[in-house]
């Protein structure tokens, strides 16, 4: 059997001041659902990753809490959580319950309502995704760990904070053209070294902002949608996911990421592909330096050549290997919990053809998404076909 | 294919002073693979339960937290999150990753660490398993959630709290023989309905206590259990799970949990089973009158007449349907994101004949789990057999 993406949609993604996670999660879970022409009642599995809930919202059991908003009292509901992964988690998790045989329909989705809280609360509550023990206690933020990635980075290769910044201008500039997206704004590799230091190498325009927003999409099983005449036109291809050290001290290499790696690695196996059949790619650049890493992990460039993708163009849209075309994390936005499907919501419009920033006639598309700073990794990849 | 469980561990259940979540959820996960006979290089998946960590030690990812300490990185790993239920859908999400074919082998398991918050943090923290909007702004705790469940029953049905005290008297003897139990004393209906009030009509004899602990299965495929000569006895059967109103106010009947109806039937149904071929079973009591709720919704008893199981020594060890051998909640003790797994444990050893209360030769056996109010329930079931 294979399982079919039957639908689509992502809240637009930003500051929703007065939106509950109740709200934005049913708006992109009832829009998902239209786009697949089902109901809620045909939902059997629903599966939601969420982050940070509990300390934002005093909510966990979102999951249920989800399932009852959107009229879905009869699925099975669970919170997957793997740090900035979750909703990647929440994507394997429903096709494995397709592919088991457990279900024909199950919605995948993920919610992050981040903008209400202050800026120090939020950075308190995404260090745990660091190791707390190891990391936190020694004062490391998010920005300070992957500046330390960074660091590594541009000691071990030859590579520079400009080429950083090419990246935030390459996702910055497809960012405009994505009406979901948090930022509308493009800007320059100058203005990105001009903006505020936030932890030596990156500054404030390398690092994505704090979102609100929710995603889901709509799987089917291939009977299902051919009994109920549902014509879908992309296909759940394989996925991967890995871990590694949660604290980034007991890596050997701060400059590799080994989860996503590894995922990838299944993930091309599981998919019957290689690295050169991807033709488009959602990325976690929660950082300017993550896109790089991330590249290199997924084997779209050798290793300290990543750096060159943005630079040279081999990343943009219509270049040799377009990488977040909707404008990634750090355009598109990152409400963490939700944005490994927000990925396959983007994927899926490219395969389709219904993209903004359209390329010719993809056929293979992945998605990537790491939790915290690697310590968890999932790539999913889709295909063009249908059942 | 089949799923197999080929080992199972849970640390003692109570207070861990100075224990952290990574050292409890290892000493857990490495003698449960003992006991398969497996090394942490063998397992592809981890799935893991737990509710509170970010709010209790300020760690979350703790999926690959945990792969990572017990020495299984390369392995896929997840945190599962539907409140007191959570390891039990870890457990449903590792029995489908084995039957989508992703895996041979997984580790599926649980961890709370409660002791060392104070009990004021510890209720506002188990407050997030209910809905946050309409329940906790109120002022209810779960206490008195479950207070008006056994309202509403007292109300609808011919019931006493002494009824509700037999169930702790039950429980708490069946938890004297369980050395991994963290109440080791008998108790009586007097001495119930004498203990403080918390919140009328359960008394603190009605409630189970804040535990620390950690539990862990492991999962293998029969092809995998055959290949590597695996001697498994015990195979998982099925699994149902549902949900409900995540606010009690939104439901027609308080003393009624439709989740744990739906997730019984597709339990025996997946099963090929019905209420009547059960011979062993752990469910939630984490208030008495949970237990006679989730007796009446499994089909053990009609409506109205769950009351009379521990009255009258039906549910005891060597009655018609056994109910919790363990101590249950109440007595073994809940550590909220361990509680399904640490069920399973029970389950399996019984069913392999090596439990501390032992029933004559069970070959069903099952596990009923609810989150928070009822708004979330899984019902796993196993039976003897083997790959």
């Amino acid at each position: 059997m294979s399982v079919q993406i039957a639908g689509v949609a992502s809240t637009p993604f930003g500051e929703h001041p007065g939106s509950s996670t109740r709200e934005l999660f049913t708006d992109a879970a009832l829009e998902a659902l239209e786009d697949a022409s089902l109901s809620p009642a045909a939902v059997e599995e629903l599966y939601v990753g969420n982050f940070i809930g509990d300390l934002t919202d005093d909510q966990a059991h979102v999951g249920a809490m989800l399932a009852d908003a959107i009229g879905a009292q009869q699925a099975a509901s669970v919170r997957t959580e793997s740090a900035c992964a979750s909703a990647s988690s929440a994507v394997r998790s429903g096709v494995q319950a397709l592919e088991a045989g457990d279900a024909d329909v199950a919605v995948v989705g993920g919610v992050e309502l981040m903008s209400a809280s202050g800026l120090g609360e939020v950075t308190d509550a995404l260090a745990n995704a660091a190791d707390n023990e190891y990391e936190n206690e020694a004062g490391l933020t998010f920005p300070g760990i992957y500046a330390l990635m960074a660091q590594a980075y541009l000691h071990e290769f030859d590579a520079t904070q400009a080429d950083l910044a090419a990246v935030a201008v390459k996702n910055y500039e497809n960012g405009v053209s994505n009406p979901l997206a948090q930022r509308q704004e493009e800007t320059t590799v100058e203005r990105v070294l001009d903006s505020p230091p936030i932890a030596t190498p990156l500054n404030l325009g390398d690092c994505c902002p704090i979102t609100d927003g929710a995603s889901a999409a709509v799987l089917v099983s291939d009977a299902f949608a051919d009994e109920h005449g549902l014509e879908t036109t992309v296909t759940f291809a394989g996925s991967g996911q890995s871990s590694d050290s949660l604290a980034l001290q007991d890596r050997p290499d701060l400059a590799r990421t080994r989860a996503a790696e590894r995922a990838a690695e299944d993930a091309y196996e599981r998919a019957g592909i290689s690295a050169d059949d991807v033709d488009v790619v959602e990325l976690h650049d929660c950082f300017t330096i993550a896109e790089i890493l991330a590249v290199e992990s997924l084997g779209f460039f050798e290793r300290g050549e990543g750096a060159r993708g943005a630079v040279d163009g081999e990343t943009a849209v219509g270049g040799r290997i377009p990488i977040n075309t909707s404008g990634g994390l750090l355009a598109k936005g990152h409400p963490v919990g939700a944005t490994g499907v927000a990925q396959l919501v983007e994927i899926t419009k490219q395969l389709e053809g219904r993209h903004p920033n359209q390329i010719d006639d993809p056929s293979v598309g992945l998605t990537h998404t790491v939790g915290g700073s690697g310590a968890s990794c999932v790539v999913n990849v889709l295909r063009t076909g249908g059942a």
